[in-house]
């Protein structure tokens, strides 16, 4: 590692070094090559133990996982945080031949920013608009769509192949492994392909039904795709406050939150440094950044939102476009006339921006600026290739106001500006609610697609109850199982601190856990290709008493292993026979096993075996109570 | 509180003693009264403070909330642990005059049992079937049924005629607060009424729809009742096992579950002293106790499954009855014919009573024992009021195993065996999975309400995943809540400890809460009346700062407060208008107000007025894109 000067003290940067890279536990970083030498793929691969000769001595194959930790947990990688990650994407963008080193000059603060970044910012040439959703309706295959269709895939087919070459036990353990329930869906869409091809990812992006977010000023980023046909993601949200935290913390808080699963990250800063916390996310981060970009700029107006100007909220946008973040949430969808629908609601606006949006709206009586400059906004999202997550910023704040007439009223105008995006090429999410009882979830869903003419939807939880404070990311993860199942392309995390307080590192990965096993559920539901692999998996080890790779393969193995520890401390136990809940004399699948040893000693193995048993001993049981026996 | 003699060092009682009542912040305990002087059902009262002059300055009337936590939050209350609590149901009992003092001797340990017990076991006299089932069908209320009615219905008609005659504060208060989404249901039965008589109670007893777990032994239980037309309950397991935990720990753990929502206790104990610790939970316990008797009997032939048989089962049922356990898992559908259907399993057998009956099947290759003597085993729960709950010993383990071939076989059995019981005037509950993927959990309640003729359904979770080993109360809670909105009455928690080790106070604490939401998200769901108050005074609490209490109305005050003040030490800051998480710029809901107050200052208050206002300066945005403007 290189040595580094120390940042001046009381400079933001403070605490941001080298940091080692942390594997998991028997878990390599693996590089699935694609078709150029620069592409290429990561995934995690765990290894497993083989199975104990008493249940038959298989070598069990190892398990891909998807991966969104970056470097971070790749023991090869060398990680400064002062000069942030390699551009992977560098060469791609710039092959394209469609953008240019910027000549805007956003006037940045003087306080010291991120100190090693060399490269300059680019923008779209004039006329040209360079998102992935064109290059798609061109019908252009770009390397970031080749990425994330070898990504989806988790090596499923090497995988299959290599388990069914090694033999008949490979060929059993093939199948075991990759049998699946069929899912359920709710419309007549085809079902997702077995396969994930870059077409099949192309076609999607241009139809608006996924978007990849890839601002061409985040070339560190790992290209990632959201929509309902692929696997449902999730976006843990992070950003100081005015009253804590500084850039080392939300910059830990970051590689942390990617470690666990997040798929993208949201920079939600507001205090001061805002400009500055960005740039070493963004420089860190190997998942696209999303921001809402009206906080930084009601920073600049001193915090008072009627001061908001277009010209304000434009150059907010540009510094952020230039910063390279991949998506902004624009609360465009407040309209003036649908604020007074919130006059009778329980908990009224709830959103910020949409509060911010309200309150300009009534102290200008005019409609707001975010939605008459929409077509201008396109102009700008489309010059970097930053994704629009339609705001809403009139989602239910409680069980009383969901789905309600401001809320839907919204809907329908975010249906009609995804119409105005994409007319201008512009990739599109929504973003949905909120806090939604678990019978009315499903008309979210429903009204989304057909409003919204299936663009991605991207909800918050929803809370299926109020009154859990302090759990509410449990509250929130089971709404957001269901309308995962329903088709959500993307669930934002909620931590156990969502209405108390600011999440520290714990509730970051509190609340990214309870929503990766929410997206998971999700994706068996729908019948996501594959999806069950890995609860197989866990589930044989389990079954075979093989602790180890059960703490691996779950969603968190330290606390699997902690657990596991407290109840039985010695290393020995973890090569024990019987689980730590019940000891040795009660443990079921112990004597499970007996029961398989016993019945195939005795030749019992067959059910006609035992059904010829049970007749001969028949007479036995007449005792029992004859209306009992009659019904045998 | 008395003075006590110090138990013997090394007895099994060791460490328990007086223990002082812990209030829940501004709740005050309070004594619904029925028809007879001693029947006297215990509610919650949570007071709440007045809404800042800011937001109108209404006095919020108190939420009276569901309490299965007993006198131990009643500061009036004298506990010691050595007496027990007080026998609030033994006259009841008494004065029906079908009951007598046992003549059964059953051999008991020498080690200290309970050192206080005065009251000698009682038994149904000869002939005599002493269930509340029986009573319902004879037409006849008892005080147990009136007692559930009133506790169901929370004082809801008394609170709302309080408010109503408060004046037009009081009038608008109650409408908002009683407003409710309508629930969905998904069969023909007519709707949950929206007050809970004494006779509708009794229906719902008698045509098997619920039960009210009630063994005559258990005199200090507050009855109960568990069916889908009730609200959900939700039942914590505790108990010790050959590697650890004393009794004093297991009886805090009941005291700690029933404050946090447990409403039904099982008693897992499998370890030594495992009669004197049910002893003490017992007589110690206000909500009804569960237990596996199977566990025990097989400690009685020193954990040699095969080595059981019908008559030490037997005794160990009358030891546990004469003690009061007031519901028995039973593994009677685990039939020889079953077993061979979980050999192609990924995990076989999971439920340990379910594979101590496999063992003794395929062992002696006979019927299950439990099946032939089922009619006898009614006899003895008719006896003393002890409910089945039919034991799923073939329940499955993994999401592999979801609705296969041996659990529905099964399942279809305990249908069966609900008929014979029935017969038997004998109360019967079904158990259920599991882990199952959300697609196929509406199936199991499906089948369940058909084959079980609309017996209480009553499942663990069921998980949704296999894959979040550490994080599975939450994975559970998920396939719970949807479940329990089908119809499910009673959920078993599962503890973030699942399959990993054994619950501590904290992991039982985090189940019970879980548990709590999902339940209650399910009475939503439903459309139970009433259940949407909660909510909606928290939400109102939220909207208008009141942090007190909206940590008070919370299922967990200690830790919204904790959260809060991790952000917010200060005291001042919980009568702050603005979030902790935001701070006082970005608070959507401060602003939220000025929104209203400058809409009220302005005229601006109806949305006629803002229509007008945006025609007159429509022209302005014409320029945002004329195809936006269109669309308006």
């Amino acid at each position: 590692m290189n040595s580094l000067e120390p940042l001046e003290t009381g400079s933001p940067g403070v605490g941001l070094a080298t940091i080692a890279p942390q594997p998991f536990p028997d878990s390599r970083k693996i590089y699935v090559q694609g078709s150029r030498s620069d592409l290429r793929v990561p995934m995690r691969k765990i290894s497993q133990s083989d199975t104990p000769t008493a249940f038959g001595g298989e070598k069990n194959p190892p398990i891909f996982v998807y991966d969104c930790s970056g470097p971070y947990t790749d023991p090869e990688a060398k990680i400064n945080l002062r000069q942030g990650l390699s551009a992977l994407r560098q060469a791609w963008i710039e092959e394209r031949g469609d953008t240019e080193i910027s000549k805007t000059a956003v006037p940045l603060p003087s306080s010291p920013v991120f100190p090693k970044l060399a490269r300059k910012p680019r923008r779209a040439k004039a006329g040209m608009i360079v998102t992935q959703m064109r290059y798609a309706r061109q019908g252009i295959i770009t390397p970031e769509m080749e990425f994330v269709a070898i990504r989806e895939n988790l090596n499923r087919r090497a995988w299959l192949e290599n388990l069914v070459a090694a033999g008949p036990m490979g060929k059993k353990l093939a199948a075991l492994l990759s049998r699946q329930h069929p899912g359920e869906s709710f419309d007549s869409a085809p079902p997702i392909p077995s396969e994930i091809t870059p077409e099949f990812v192309r076609d999607e992006i241009a139809r608006g039904r996924a978007i990849l977010p890839a601002n061409i000023n985040h070339p560190e980023s790992e290209p990632m795709i959201i929509g309902r046909n692929f696997l449902t993601k999730i976006n843990a949200n992070i950003g100081n406050s005015a009253l804590g935290s500084s850039i080392a913390e939300e910059v830990d808080k970051m590689t942390w939150a990617i470690r666990w699963g997040g798929d993208t990250v949201m920079d939600l800063s507001t205090g001061r440094h805002i400009h500055e916390t960005r740039e070493w996310i963004i420089r860190n981060a190997p998942v696209p950044i999303g921001t809402v970009p009206i906080y930084q700029a009601l920073e600049k107006v001193d915090g008072k939102a009627e001061e908001l100007t277009w010209e304000i909220f434009r150059e907010t946008l540009i510094e952020q476009a230039e910063q390279g973040v991949d998506y902004f949430t624009i609360h465009a969808g407040v309209r003036l006339a649908h604020i007074p629908l919130t006059a009778q609601r329980m908990t009224g606006i709830v959103s910020r921006g949409g509060s911010i949006m309200a309150k300009w709206c009534l102290a200008h009586h005019q409609e707001n600026f975010l939605y008459t400059h929409f077509a201008e906004i396109c102009g700008i999202l489309g010059a970097y290739d930053i994704a629009f997550s339609l705001g809403d910023g009139l989602r239910p704040g409680s069980i009383f106001d969901a789905n309600d007439e401001a809320q839907l009223a919204e809907l329908k105008t975010l249906g009609e500006l995804t119409s105005v995006a994409w007319r201008h090429d512009v990739q599109t999410m929504i973003e949905g609610p909120g806090h939604v009882p678990m019978q009315m979830i499903h008309k979210n869903m429903e009204l989304e697609r057909q409003w919204c003419h299936e663009a991605p939807f991207y909800t918050l939880g929803p809370l299926v109850t109020d009154i859990s404070p302090g759990h509410d990311h449990i509250a929130s993860a089971i709404g957001a199982a269901m309308i995962g199942w329903r088709g959500t392309a993307m669930l934002c995390y909620v931590t156990p601190k969502e209405h108390l307080g600011l999440p520290d590192k714990n509730d970051v990965k509190e609340g990214i856990i309870a929503y990766k096993l929410a997206a998971h559920a999700a994706d068996l539901a729908k019948g996501h290709p594959g999806a069950q692999i890995r609860d197989n998996a866990i589930s044989k080890a389990r079954y075979e008493f093989r602790w180890e790779d059960q703490f691996n393969l779950g969603l968190d193995p330290d606390r699997a292993r902690a657990f596991h520890d407290k109840t039985l401390p010695h290393e020995t136990a973890k090569t024990a026979h019987f689980c730590s809940m019940c000891g040795p004399r009660f443990c079921s699948m112990k004597i499970t096993q007996e029961v398989r040893e016993f019945a195939a000693k005795k030749g019992l193995s067959e059910s006609d075996a035992l059904l010829r048993g049970m007749k001969e001993k028949a007479t036995e049981f007449v005792q029992a109570g004859a209306e009992v026996y009659q019904k045998m």
